[in-house]
């Protein structure tokens, strides 16, 4: 199946006209420096928002409104299709970005837009400015050559997710009946690399915890109490260090209840992706992955929990030395979690293994971070994610490598649990283009590729029957469209 | 044998003449942030040697002058005694501090002194400003009263105490025609408790290292990474935690070597000082000591060595969370050692240690920190040691506990590897005091039992017939003192 060969030269046609214009309001986001983590932006946060309504009604979208939230406000816009029984796409985005320091290893400055060699450079470039337009091109296209998309669209454009989206799962039961949808497209994800294009199976659920160690109330002069006090760095090292075997192996009991073993399909998916490993350790400066070695490691990445001490700090970390035994010591973990973890749960076992292997003398309190959320999966055979393997092929001549994401995609989650819809991941942020660091970027050709692509699903999914995998809430969808 | 009484009346009242003079002095020298670790400070280490200089001067020491050192310069001064056969004492302590954070812990500001209590709260008030300030106003008052203090008096006063005292050693040799001395007193010094006077039999040695950790050639994402990379804050914790067994005796081989085991008349000495170890942890808001279950806690603090993780860092330590695997982590530690033992050959078994038990991936490097000492321990029959125990018998009414150090006096080990001679260990500095945390303070009824047991006891060296323990090299004293 293919996209109606009228519209489809239409919209070619037209993306070539209006080109140089959407490059030029890309430049204009950018320019807007909203970066969720520093309190200094919260104007430019609401700035980003209003220009997203404004430009959801630039391009056509009849009914485009803020949506207050307890934090940054959601940009939202309700598109109906000509044909009433048509299904709906709620398409996900966010105008945030990650802070932009350390600004002097910019090679230009980070919110003034430049393009070298096809790259637009700027912070938000690729993670999401860059990404979220596309849609919004491609439904004005739509709206300009046919009057209305091919099926209903939602656009919800949020400003918190560089910061762990701590307002959009309250804002999508406040919200919840505008919201109904067949499925979501989140034009914020990954893409394998700029010659093989990908589609997502899986992310990764997260849990963190920070742990306190305190030892004697004060923090003590080792000539005059060493040997004799406890040590909450050394006791702090001796549970972090009893958490994992020689191998890598998690050893903390019940952190893997609810993981199933990895299955002989997904094996041989993830053992189809065409990953170097000796190159990739390369890459790092390491000499080799490392890791359980009874898997991959993609299978690693990808399938398996993992857990990480992000943070450690205690004691004097000064110049010289100074001969202290600290009263505190502490840390900071997360663990990247599968389908079937809670990560409840997870955070319950850390608790009672820290319990169980806390040298004498210390306590050691654990507590959990919030963005606590759970592993997402889509079923291979999702009509949606089909339909967006044949608009990959039907642009690029190549199948989709089938991926995972050891990250994690809170949003997808959120959207499986709370809207009862599954989400298809399609954008185009590759992963050399450093886009939580200096010098992010995005590929200007990869807006071409996208609007073939997104224009190419959305015309194919307006040809589906998508099932309702879940039971609506809120009034009826017209209702809702008009609201 | 007591003090000649007509000098020790009128020295009693010239002290309390003086007394609030005096702790003036103190106060303005506290306010000297002295803090020998820091660089900002390099400005207040030049001021406080010059102002003891002055100090002495005022005190009416005849030759004071600042001695130039490869790092902070030494306060000396000499002081000839009436009689030329009258032996000489160097006395030593130390201007510089330890530095003060953190600063939010302290009830006042840590260089603004303020008495509470009798207590005059300030970083270096005990540890060793307060202490120092002792044998110059004795030395002062001998001076206005007899026109010359009984015995030669040297001053050397060192600004690297709390780094190790690198430029000490090479000092001792450099002005070694200026020092040469019967025996040695250090106003810097622990006293068991307020209500027990105690002189030092022994001290430790000190040995420490840095580690540094690292993984992959940056910081790296969680999601993107785990389960593949090594994360060096893990690998570091490991190393740490290998280091000791589960009831914590030191596991790293070749630590021990030249260790002699407890003597039965050390431990005797040793269990008949009165200590309380429940209350001790009690006081420290700990349930009981810990450390290797085959030692007492006095005999693991006073006679075993120690080894403690002074500080750690690594990866994110603000506050939420940061998905992140980082490419570094850090770890100082040092060792006090016993006699026996050579700091350099305990540095190369901590490194072969880690060498064997890193886990692959991760590099981790061992670099010793300057400072390094071997342990010290006196005869305990020494003569002048014995009047400081008739001083203190003097004074208090009951004879000084023998006690041994937990912690480290270089001085004590370079004076009698460099200049022939023992040291008596001769301050105030309470166990309770704070010395190198938060609210370090000095109890100011100690000022008053310094000056009359330091009086007492110049008074009485002046009537021995100090056996010189090693060849004067240099110049005769009388010159030394001129020059």
């Amino acid at each position: 199946m293919t996209a109606r060969q009228g519209t489809g030269a239409s919209l070619a046609a037209w993306f070539a006209a209006n080109r140089a214009r959407l490059l030029e309001d890309l430049n204009a986001l950018i320019r807007i420096p909203s970066v969720s983590a520093l309190p200094a932006h919260r104007e430019d946060m609401d700035r980003a928002a209003a220009w997203l309504v404004e430009r959801l009604r630039a391009a056509g979208v009849p009914h485009a409104e803020l949506l207050a939230t307890a934090g940054n406000p959601l940009a939202f816009g309700a598109w109906q299709a000509t044909d009433p029984d048509a299904p709906t796409a709620l398409i996900y985005g966010h105008y945030d970005t990650q802070p932009a320091d350390p600004f002097d290893e910019w090679e230009t400055p980070p919110f003034e837009p430049t393009v070298r060699d096809g790259r637009l450079y700027a912070r938000g470039a690729s993670d999401d400015k860059g990404n979220l337009l596309i849609p919004i091109a491609v439904a004005e296209a739509f709206g300009q050559i046919d009057g209305a998309p091919p099926i209903n669209l939602l656009f919800l454009f949020e400003g918190e997710e560089e910061i762990g989206s701590p307002s959009l799962r309250p804002a999508l039961d406040t919200f919840r009946d505008r919201l109904g949808a067949d499925v979501a497209i989140s034009a914020d994800s990954a893409m394998w690399s700029q010659e093989q294009p990908s589609l997502v199976l899986a992310s990764k659920g997260l849990a963190g915890v920070q742990l306190d160690a305190r030892g004697a109330a004060g923090d003590l002069h080792s000539g005059l109490h060493g040997g004799m006090v406890p040590n909450p760095l050394a006791a702090l090292a001796t549970v972090l260090a009893s958490m994992k075997d020689a191998e890598g192996r998690i050893t903390i009991d019940g952190f893997f209840a609810g993981v199933e073993p990895l299955g002989e399909r997904e094996r041989a998916e993830i053992a189809a992706v065409p990953f170097d490993e000796a190159a990739y350790a390369a890459s790092l400066g390491l000499g080799a992955t490392v890791g359980d070695p009874a898997y991959s490691a993609l299978e690693r990445n990808w399938a398996r929990p993992t857990l990480d001490i992000n943070g450690m700090w205690g004691g004097f970390q000064g110049a010289g030395s100074k001969t202290v035994i600290p009263a505190e010591a502490h840390a900071k973990i997360t663990c990247r979690l599968v389908p079937g973890q809670e990560p409840a749960a997870v955070i319950a076992a850390i608790g009672r293994h820290v319990a169980t292997h806390t040298p004498p003398g210390v306590t050691i309190t654990v507590t959990s971070v919030a963005g606590s959320s759970r592993a997402y999966a889509i079923d291979p055979e999702h009509p949606a994610l089909l339909a967006a393997s044949e608009a990959i092929h039907n642009v690029y001549g190549v199948d989709p490598l089938l991926i995972r994401l050891g990250g994690t995609l809170p949003v997808a989650e959120f959207f499986k649990a709370d809207l009862g819809i599954d989400t298809i991941l399609l954008a185009w942020e590759m992963p050399d283009e450093n886009l939580h660091g200096p010098n992010e970027f995005f590929r200007l050709e990869n807006f071409d590729h996208g609007f073939k692509v997104y224009a190419d699903l959305l015309t194919r999914l307006g040809t589906l029957g998508l099932a309702r995998r879940a039971p609506r809430t809120g009034t009826a969808r017209t209702d809702t469209v008009a609201d």
